[in-house]
């Protein structure tokens, strides 16, 4: 497929809400089949914009080829072309990222996401050249993801407005948590009004979007889609007394279910537990990290009900 | 002074801008007097709501002592009562940090404010207990300023709530560019609508204001203070358009004035410069520091010129 | 294979120079199969006394899984038992890092070795279940990797500690460059004499083994073996004249050939320079990296001339 | 004085040990002068070859100038002429720096030494530039201090060979705790036998001696001088066993007394702490600081006797 129509069917820029979908797992490495099918059906039901799978909310790096490969097809067969489909291809071996993303297009998904490889320490020039050849080698276009507590590696504004230049390379999902970054981004791309920019953390897309970002990713839609929509819907109104009202929904959210523990993986693991209690999938994590125990779910169970979700078996 | 009455004339919250002005000045230990009095009527003829001087901007942590006690005392006398002067006292000497509030208070200072001691880590445990101290020890209330890339600390949500309960501690200004903390303050907060939070830098001013926040301090209130003042108005009473018109604005002087060279200095230097390119004072800076050369002068220039901002000497 | 009798047939500890790989290439996913060759060739005529591939020196992570397999393969072939084979299976995918072990063993190769998962961060306790369960699931034997500028996590002493009580776990080797860290982890195992303790920055492998630890990795002998084989027995026998001697022309190629560039890309590709200009094989970097250019590959042979290393075509 | 003769009666390089003396208190801002004395006189009594006050150890910046002040006069006259002192004026004004280095001239101080200012973050040219004028502006010789991890800056090699040939720039110590950055500074300064290059790291002399170091700090040098004093000597002489076995004391030391909670001050509150219990002087801790409880000092006082030394009213 040429560079000039990859993504030709993808709006420019994206707009709205692409939640990074949690991995349904019945062990660290064995797909939950059926979870898979619920939880893309709940989330779409929220009336999401799309859906990105394998990001850091989908444990992606932690996952194994062979169970990656599974859930893109499944995801992308239960999808059935409703959204598009973003497939995070983030990984520290170039070829890899490669095979996935010929693997996605082949399954349907739309496009592919990238965060800097996250071993090695590479410069800016470094970058740029790794996203010009791998964009150049992927059958679908491509957005940047910014990640830098995860890859330990900052994509410059200028790095990101040199990269906008490649073909192919169509938005960038920032998630550094750092909004005069994002806001430099909205300005250095001022005139590009066809490049996406999202926000990753569902804590800052009111702010993104009421000052002119196109969206976010918004991991707490695993749980409750239409929160995350409505706030979305209502800041790209201006609606600011509706966006205050949902977006104290988002922190009550974010301050409780997503910090059960101390640990940095206390934010997929509550999430997960929070599906699970949900009755969409089980907890299962991948690897390294373990599924919360009783009292940690418990927990999460008395968050959900204060928060005005509610867990299966709990009277409304 | 009782701690009872600590700050009783103080608006609780504070709302609206409160630059952190810079330190005008003739040699690298020797305070300009007169540009100071200029540079506090032009900020005040903007329109803020009070005036933090001996903050980061200010240069504070390198100034002598004698100087820092003589910029208090000329810049409460040229402010004269017409808006409250808050009173940066960071130090890693607690007796120099109670002994400069002391002096701002006889000089007619409303309220100190303070980073955590900045040489040694201290724990959040470490930390509460040393703002117990100080705040028992001063005359003057007292507001706490997070500023983690300055001083290697970080106060956590739960010590910053802790430390609201310590009688003279009336708010925070949050510095740390990271909005999901800043948001979590203002949840953990919802119950105590007299605790000031203000966010430090003006490009976050916006958000911070359309989702909760009380106000900003704005550095670049020292060139141009009705822009930022008018930005805080705007976001105040939800007009977005204006909001969106005016932080664009901001995000132009940010990414260009602030920017001049790749050093970390360059954010006072560039706004030192600009307000001496504005004939209001000097662009002397403090040690360990040098101001901008001419050619680094004529790329601010031509920066201010670019954001409707008219240096001395230029048609309009 | 039981726990038991994993890894029966290494010396406990292992002592002495075992050379982390460079993995040559004919293009960034093609292996350079008689480079191969000729390097084990190489570096085992210099009298080390192990094999270290798919490590950080060795762009293991950068490599796609075909290419590691192929690596595996030919190196435990042209090594033939004449030394250990260690093999880096670091990886954020717990099933890939396995595959890899159980491919390794079958070729023949003698342990592995894991550096923790690099894209989520991890807890201590987290990372110890993550071992434990690593260290059951591989047929051969597991030294843990200590490498915090590549993985963001350190591992804190008494995990260390607690992981040696793992059946299968053997030693450990450390790149932290910290060496209060190294000499503590040193007097915490004093009572597991069989526990292997090796540095990986060759700069530090004179002052390790001077003060007990076991040896080192030293990526320099990928160039000239003998150099660090010489030092690490110079240390060993306390012959400190020697290790001073030596010890200053390891810096001397450390402070040259290592730092052609700014970035952190250039210890391996002056490495790879550096091997190329001995004629050992190409200078291919994997991605997202690139061979260095004419003028940097005339500083290193200038550099090699310097450290008494002659490239191709220079006379003695 | 003139630059040619600062510092003429300094040995060049200095050789040894050069305790960072803690700083003996009754309160948080008051001097324990009968505990400067005693503590002068047990640390001089192990035969050290120096004297360093006010550094890290000696919580130097949270200090009021007039404790400093007191301290430099108090220690100058009780070691009277018979080591160096060297006094640490560590600062974020330059004004300050100076005014203290002028006070420890007149006190008898043999040198200063200076960290970068620790607030706002310098660039190397920065630094260069505030090394040359306070140079210029000392009466008294000055030492670099490299301490990233309480300054947040790192004096890079390049800058310190620079900065050598400042008149009056002596030579620096290396709290940096990287061996690699100790030995590259070692190797460009090899032509300069006169600059004397510290470690601070207790933990780290014997290796730094052993490898061409001219000496360290040893902050456990409070407690039992002499067991640094010998360490030192063993390492000069090359004698490795008893290297080895003072070494495993010195670890031992560390990995107990220092860490007996996980705060960062427990280093200097362990220390502190532990000269209390051998009836020294108090352990009374400057702000933010404070002293180790009952619990605590139980641990430390079982440490000391398992590393030998003998806290009062213990019996041999």
């Amino acid at each position: 497929m040429s560079p000039e129509i990859k993504g030709a069917s993808l709006p420019k820029p994206l707009r709205g809400v692409f939640p990074p979908m949690i991995t349904p797992l019945l062990a660290p490495d064995r797909l939950d089949a059926a979870g898979v099918e619920r939880l893309v059906e709940h989330i779409l039901a929220g009336g999401v914009n799309g859906l990105f799978i394998l990001g850091t909310t989908g444990e992606g790096p932690g996952l194994s080829y062979r169970l990656r490969r599974e859930l893109i097809d499944r995801t992308c067969r239960q999808v059935a072309g409703r959204v598009p489909v973003l497939v995070g291809i983030s990984d520290t071996a170039f070829g890899e990222s490669v095979d996935l993303a010929v693997h996605a297009c082949k399954a349907g998904a739309q496009a592919a996401a990238v965060a800097p490889p996250y071993y090695f320490d590479a410069s800016q020039a470094e970058l740029l050249g790794y996203f010009e050849r791998l964009a150049s080698a992927l059958p679908i276009p491509l957005y940047l993801y910014n990640a830098p507590s995860y890859t330990g590696l900052f994509l410059r504004v200028d790095t990101v407005r040199r990269a906008a230049q490649i073909p192919g390379v169509l938005g960038i999902k920032d998630s550094s948590s750092n909004m005069i970054y994002f806001h430099s981004l909205l300005h250095a791309m001022r005139d590009r009004p066809d490049f996406t920019l999202l926000v990753g953390p569902e804590e800052l897309m009111a702010e993104a979007v009421l000052l002119g970002g196109h969206g976010g990713m918004c991991g707490g839609a695993n749980m409750c889609p239409e929160l995350y929509v409505s706030l979305y819907q209502a800041a790209a109104r201006a609606d600011l007394p509706e966006v205050n009202r949902l977006h104290e929904r988002v922190m009550q959210i974010s301050t409780t279910v997503y910090h059960v523990t101390g640990d940095d993986s206390a934010y997929v693991a509550g999430m997960k537990c929070a599906v699970s209690l949900l009755g969409i999938c089980g907890d299962t994590m991948a690897e390294p990290f373990r599924a919360f125990g009783a009292a940690e779910r418990e927990q999460v169970r008395r968050h959900l009900m204060a928060a005005g979700l509610r867990p299966l078996g709990e009277r409304a």
